[in-house]
């Protein structure tokens, strides 16, 4: 009977889920709410069901071999999400926990959204054979799935990889986690609409993006006029490349990757991102990094990398056929 | 026979080293002049010489087991000091390759000297059984020798750990890099040098500092003035202490390390050092982090400590008595 990896990807809004083979084809996707659901509990039965529902209607039968969990907030070595910001539970969740009890000896694999996005893109991606590299997801934060020696830099608790939390500016924007100055809040799909508002207060020029208001204003928007030829977008990719790219400057500096790869929303504007980050990035690396370090747009499909990348978190060696 | 390793402690003025044993006791010690080889052929036979006198001179004799050695810009990977500032041979220098010819059939292991200071402290330092943790020296520049999964990491190209050149400042002092607001033109020998001479111009205090040029002014000077009570010096440390705990915070948010140990000149400030640090850390840490991070002194005789790790870079295995 052939195995298959069951990847969980759960975001703020929406949980996506696929059954995945060990070549990282996709058999069978599905998605539940996250959010309406404010008790847990109910929440993973929901998931459970919807899972089953999906092996069930799936063309062969097959085994699950394990399931996979990207989540923010979500810690490897503890098996808990913890104090989530987007999530609409508080506090402490032992979901590694929780889910083995409702889907009994399975094994089960949590981590936080950008190291399995990481994760995804040695095992799936164009960071395969790659042994140190960096994935940055440019998604309402800014996450970081950072490789060392082939293996994800969890540190000494689990937390490692919060660059969105380094200080980009002394006394800069307020964050989300309570402090000034977070890179995320410049290079992210939230910094990014800061931006554009610090742009049309600052400057007179005309703009699509000044018919829209801050909570309808969507990063897929500013990419869109960006591609369009807005001034006021393309100022604000050109922001938003400078701090990122001044940040993974002293990332090199600390880490020397091979490879940083980008991934997320704001990726969709593509050169509009890459080129002014890279130019910054290449200003502030030391010399003898100079135009050696790759920094690439993510080579997973968008839509499943999430999901890949929780699957590619059990080991491909559960998934063998027998 | 007993086997001891030989630690080499290369620095720009003088080459420490010393024959080590798997405890750490260092059983006999040497020095000779660094800067006065303008020939790295000749500096190498004479060091080569004066490690065979101190075996020679040892009072049981005993086995060459290994060579380790801590460098200025000493690569792991390709065994050769590259471009190092401070030292008085340009380019590329095949160290490990052209010792090798010296002293053939030893073992031979370089890194970088801030790396082999953080494998001494966690082989015979404070940093025993820890898996994850960094040493910060603080010497004429500022190195960080950075420890993930109980190993340095060295990145891809070895050159990992260049904490001193991530930027403090933007557009901030000249670095001898090349660029500008680099750590280490804050918090480092050299830095609060630079510091010191800023405060005088700002203030009008009255300092001892002022009786000293910018040439012969060295950071001891400034470490006892502040124990003596110059406002001018300890401002100087409390600047140095805001500039190096911010970029503590940074990396902490990336690699989530047990504990950071300060090294070097500059830790002989104690508590005017230790402390402004661990302010500026703890505010700049994201909140689940505060109070959780130790920032430590060495544990480390600092005289043998550079000795010690150059030796520890040769695995204990080998050391084993026979």
């Amino acid at each position: 009977m052939k195995k298959l990896i069951a990847g969980i990807d759960i975001g703020g809004t929406n949980t996506a889920f696929g059954l995945v083979d060990d070549a990282g084809t996709v058999h069978a996707e599905g998605i539940i709410s996250t959010c309406k659901y404010i008790d847990f509990d109910i929440y993973l039965q929901a998931l459970r069901d919807a899972i089953n529902q999906l092996i069930d209607k799936a063309e062969e039968s097959f085994e699950l071999a394990g399931i996979g969990i990207g989540a923010p907030n979500g810690n490897y070595y503890t098996g808990c999400i913890e104090f989530a910001p987007n999530l609409p539970w508080v506090g402490v969740l032992p979901l590694v926990e929780k889910l083995s009890a409702l889907v009994p000896n399975i094994p089960i694999v949590l981590t936080n959204d950008a190291n399995a996005a990481a994760i995804g893109e040695m095992i799936y991606g164009d960071a395969k054979g790659m042994k140190n590299f960096a994935v940055i997801t440019l998604g309402t934060g800014l996450g970081s799935g950072i490789v060392v020696n082939g293996e994800i830099l969890y540190g000494h608790d689990g937390y490692a990889g919060e660059l969105g939390h380094t200080i980009a500016s002394i006394n800069g924007r307020e964050c989300g986690c309570g402090r000034c100055g977070c890179l995320e809040t410049y290079a992210s799909a939230t910094g990014i609409k800061r931006t554009v508002y610090k742009l049309l207060a600052d400057h007179a020029a005309d703009s699509e993006l000044k018919n829209i208001s801050y909570n309808e204003l969507s990063a897929e928007m500013i990419c869109t006029a960006a591609i369009n030829g807005d001034t006021i977008a393309r100022e604000a990719f050109a922001h938003t490349g400078e701090h990122l790219g001044r940040a993974l400057a002293n990332l090199v500096a600390i880490t020397s990757p091979e490879a940083i790869f980008l991934f997320g929303g704001l990726v969709k504007a593509g050169k509009y991102i890459l080129e002014p980050t890279k130019k910054a990035m290449e200003e502030n690396l030391l010399k003898f990094w100079q135009g050696k370090i790759k920094l690439l747009l993510s080579g997973l499909n968008e839509k499943n990398a999430a999901v890949l990348g929780a699957a590619a978190l059990v080991s491909s060696e559960t998934i063998t056929s027998s």
